[in-house]
């Protein structure tokens, strides 16, 4: 289970365990199935083939040149260690899962390359050992130390609950002593330009027992915010130093770094039983979810600093919208429905991982987007590469291992436990076990709305069955529709969500998509590829045409039960009735390269507030 | 008079001497006279304090030490000698408009800090000198020496054409034979990152006469577009190095590089006769007004790379819309006009000029906008600095002493003379003289719409006075009125413009301002300030009422014979008949930092689309 809190936590559910639930069919089935026979594998060739190994082996002694990926201009990454610990989480849970001998020898050596690696101080980071002298901490603003190490920990702890296996968390450990002791309580004062470290740091608490862990994250959470780090290129929220965490009202500055420290908060905060931090976290979330939020649950406006925009303000072309960002909020949604039961954070969970982190990887789970506009248009077809076509890694490649450590463990997400039952928070045709009680969940979900829930075995008292009812949905009443009686085993509880087609309207302070309307088709986003548009037409000519009524088409050329929605349009010369094939959002660029849009310009007569009619400027 | 072809050049229009044009009252003569009185003294004591003088000094062997500006993140800027120069230029076009001691003598310190710092072999670039051990052209990616050369050789024109001084001038054909030497057609292959040297060495050959200026311009135009400097961060487009300059068929990269370079290739195409360059330059000033250009005259839609955006990616919250972006599109568009006679780019400049260009100064004449958004949101209005606030200096200050430039030579652009008699392009209280005519020029413009020309002095044979109606009059005929007589002194002719109030609709497929409209009167751009709003509403809550009328509000607080526009609006609950004042563009951001827009979302009950009304979505 990725993440794990004491018994002494101050939180509303309690996580499963990873081997209580198994994902046995459906949509869900098909990706973790993909992820394990191609993604990981895919990873472990590109690990080897962009030095990422090869980097540590030098680190431990071994012969050759460092293999730092660059970007186009020549800077150097430093992180590129982070990259085989999230690909090592990522099979700590695969195995977990079930045994693979292919997967086990590459973990087995890529375990070893890492533990070679760490020097007999404990220090381990193949950049400074190899690139910049060996000093440790001297860029701490760049240098991505903290943050490599918060991934070896995660990795650590992956391996330890998975597989019992805790070679790496020896490795982690040390790792972390060698921080402790320059940066812990009696320490300098230093924190990462990159947050992370903090939240690995409570999970390696909860996993050892040890309270200095959970003391360190501490003392980190406290350090933010007083400008320690100075403001650099893009001003001190890029590093979530411009405000104390328990003070700042509202997210800023780069995204991910944003939610990875918002994660090591609400984690802090539920095992401190710290309510003002879990507050600050939430008012933060709250603003988020309303006012910088892409309709994909994608976040970040900015490509100059992977930023946060304005409030409303969502451009789906130039949206930034990292891969990285939606895995994110996934994480932090995660822990906030962990510490909170508030099935909002469920819904949110949903959103983001059936349309903005599934658009992150293709449908052959071997080609990744590092970004995830909403719209792209014609022009950018006409271009040769690099716009609008996944690739099968980057110079920065955060991306492709952590949606790999996300599919492994998606199943950690399903479902939870309290005192009075089981609450179930994600559909999928999956088995879960809670103490006593057995679950068979079946569905079609996300194609169709129906879901089963079997009680396969029961204890011979009362218990509580709760089952979100998603925000899309209001054919079942509240929120969470919970079922509280004596069960008994042959029990069945249906679930009728009904997954209507939806027309969204933008909220009307959201500028960049004003006059626009959405499809949506329960917990999924649509869009248009020109692939699917009359060909006589342009994308950018085509216009919802709001007097007649978008219907189901299959869609089996894409993936089997897939549902598509066939959308009125009227093109540029209005008057002719067209239709365009939307298909789901995660589903784009696995054809060619095409212009695409999400919003959909809303067929209108022209506004009567014009008055000099033939005056029209482009901007 | 900033362009002078030769008698030789392939162009449709000829300048008239800067001396013979002078601007005697009105909008611009204001403007003339707070440059000349206030912004380029201020600009002297920014150069001072900011070290721009001293790093000369330094370079001429004096002490202290280099005081580079940097941006946050501690890059050093190495091209801030061409400040010096810019606002060299500057003072040069004033003081050929008239004497003034104390202008006079802070050029003359500057002159004789420029010439000192000049090494014995004509090198002289203080950066270079100072700091990177005085080793020439390193970096020519990044160095921006071809650019700061640019800039002297511009500022040597124009104490030469303006003044009869030279002394620029042969600091600045010293400091080219330096480059010539190893770049020349003899040299090796070198561009310089940034354009910018193409148009100032045409410009050197017209004042020398000396063809080899020419042709190095020539070469370096040729040497583009073949991948010399490499990718870089950006791409090569970034630095105008992707394709040749004759054959790239749209703009691309950052903005004041690709439209540098076209001022650079209209000069050496009309020197050369050579059409096919003129007709590159022409096609992709075409797309661009077309489909990148906003309303505003402003250019440039992305931050990251200071880069064009896609067709109709034109953002108005995001837009970067450069000052020197706008007062370059006013220099091509220029030497177009004078290569072509066509009116469509007379209208380009008149709208860049009143929108993009004066929204980089304040009414104080004291501060700069570097960026020019087309919207700033309620919450930006609560920051305390930084944003939508002008600042009097930036770190990479090339906007102001560009305005400063500019507007010192606004004069130059008002009108030209060919065989058959005289062209008025630009409207304005002004006394004209092309041979043994004389013409004064009166007129309220732009708040009122009627130009009066009075024939003072008039040879005895017919010639042909052109006004030009601007695209957004549609009241006067076609583009030009051209009135071919015998003409008598005494005699006028009168232009009735009839600035109405004009209501824009965007171009249906700009998506960022879709279900918006625009208020213009006349050549000015207009936009809603939070402070001129109704109180009791956020500016992102105000939708136009398209039932109600404009109406014109004289706004003397601002400026004397300003003329406001009341704008009818409903706010958040529909039924209030509300207003709100709209005030010309350039003049937002000299009250107190506000929302600001331009572009107005219109009133229109909810799209019928819309199926699942309770549903509605940020982005």
């Amino acid at each position: 289970m990725s993440v794990w809190p004491t018994a002494a936590a101050k939180q509303r559910l309690c996580p499963i365990e990873a081997s209580d639930v198994e994902i046995v069919g459906g949509f869900w089935a098909r990706r973790q199935r993909l992820n394990r026979e191609k993604t990981i594998p895919h990873g472990f060739a590109q690990l080897q083939r962009h030095g990422e190994l090869d980097n540590l082996r030098l680190a431990a002694g071994g012969p050759g040149r460092y293999q730092a990926e660059t970007d186009s201009g020549g800077s150097t990454f430093p992180f590129l260690d982070s990259d085989v610990y999230k690909w090592l989480e990522a099979v700590g849970w695969e195995l977990a899962r079930g045994a693979d001998p292919v997967l086990a020898a590459a973990a087995e050596e890529a375990i070893g390359v890492v533990a070679a690696a760490q020097r007999p101080d404990g220090y381990l980071n193949s950049y400074v050992q190899v690139v910049t002298g060996g000093v440790p901490y001297g860029d701490l603003a760049w240098g991505h130390e903290f943050y490599c190490v918060a991934h070896l920990i995660q990795a650590a702890v992956a391996w330890h609950r998975g597989l019992g296996d805790d070679r790496l968390l020896t490795v982690a450990t040390r790792a972390v002593a060698h921080i402790d002791a320059e940066f812990g309580v009696r320490g300098r004062p230093g924190i990462d330009g990159h947050p992370g470290i903090e939240m690995a740091l409570v999970e390696l608490a909860r996993v050892t027992g040890e309270e200095r862990y959970l003391a360190l994250a501490e003392r980190m959470l406290g350090l933010r915010g007083h400008g320690l780090i100075g403001p650099g290129r893009f001003g001190s929220e890029y590093w979530q130093d411009h405000e104390p965490v328990r003070e700042a009202a509202t997210v800023a500055g780069h995204v991910v770094r944003q939610l990875y420290l918002d994660c090591g908060a609400v984690d802090a905060a539920v095992e401190l039983g710290d309510e003002e931090l879990l507050a600050a976290v939430r008012r933060r979330w709250s603003d988020l979810a309303r006012s910088r939020t892409y309709l994909t649950g994608g976040m970040g406006s900015r490509h100059r600093d992977e930023a946060f925009g304005d409030p409303y303000e969502l451009p789906p072309d130039r949206a930034y919208t990292e891969t990285c960002a939606a895995i994110a909020s996934v994480m932090l949604a995660w822990r906030l429905l962990l510490a909170t039961g508030e099935p909002e954070y469920a819904d949110a969970i949903e959103r983001a991982m059936y349309n903005g982190v599934l658009s992150g990887i293709s449908l052959s789970g071997e080609e990744f987007f590092y970004i995830n506009p909403l719209q792209r248009r014609t022009h950018r077809a006409a271009e040769p590469v690099g716009h609008g076509r996944r690739a099968p890694w980057y110079p920065c490649a955060c991306c492709p291992p952590n949606l790999m450590r996300l599919l492994s463990s998606w199943h950690h997400y399903l479902a939870t436990g309290d005192e009075g039952g089981i609450q179930i928070h994600q559909y999928a045709d999956a088995d879960v076990t809670v103490g006593d009680v057995r679950l068979a969940i079946r569905t079609e979900y996300p194609w169709q709305g129906r879901v089963t829930v079997h009680v396969l075995q029961t204890p011979d008292r009362p218990w509580t069955l709760s089952l979100r009812v998603p925000a899309w949905s209001r054919s079942a009443g509240g929120p969470v529709v919970q079922h509280s009686r004596q069960w008994n085993a042959g029990d069945s509880v249906v679930l009728d969500l009904e997954p209507v087609i939806r027309v969204t309207v933008p909220d009307r302070r959201a500028d960049a998509i004003r006059g626009c309307v959405a499809v949506e088709r329960g917990p999924l986003v649509y869009c248009l590829e020109a692939v699917d548009a009359p060909a006589s037409t342009e994308l950018e000519d085509l216009a919802w045409d709001g007097g007649r009524q978008p219907q189901e088409v299959p869609r089996p050329d894409l993936e089997p039960a897939m549902i598509g929605v066939s959308v009125p349009v009227v093109g540029a010369s209005p008057g002719e009735d067209l239709t365009a094939g939307a298909i789901p959002y995660f589903a784009w660029a696995n054809r060619r390269v095409d212009a695409m849009r999400v919003w959909i310009p809303a067929f209108t007569s022209e506004p009567e507030a014009r008055s000099n009619p033939a005056r029209s400027d482009p901007g």
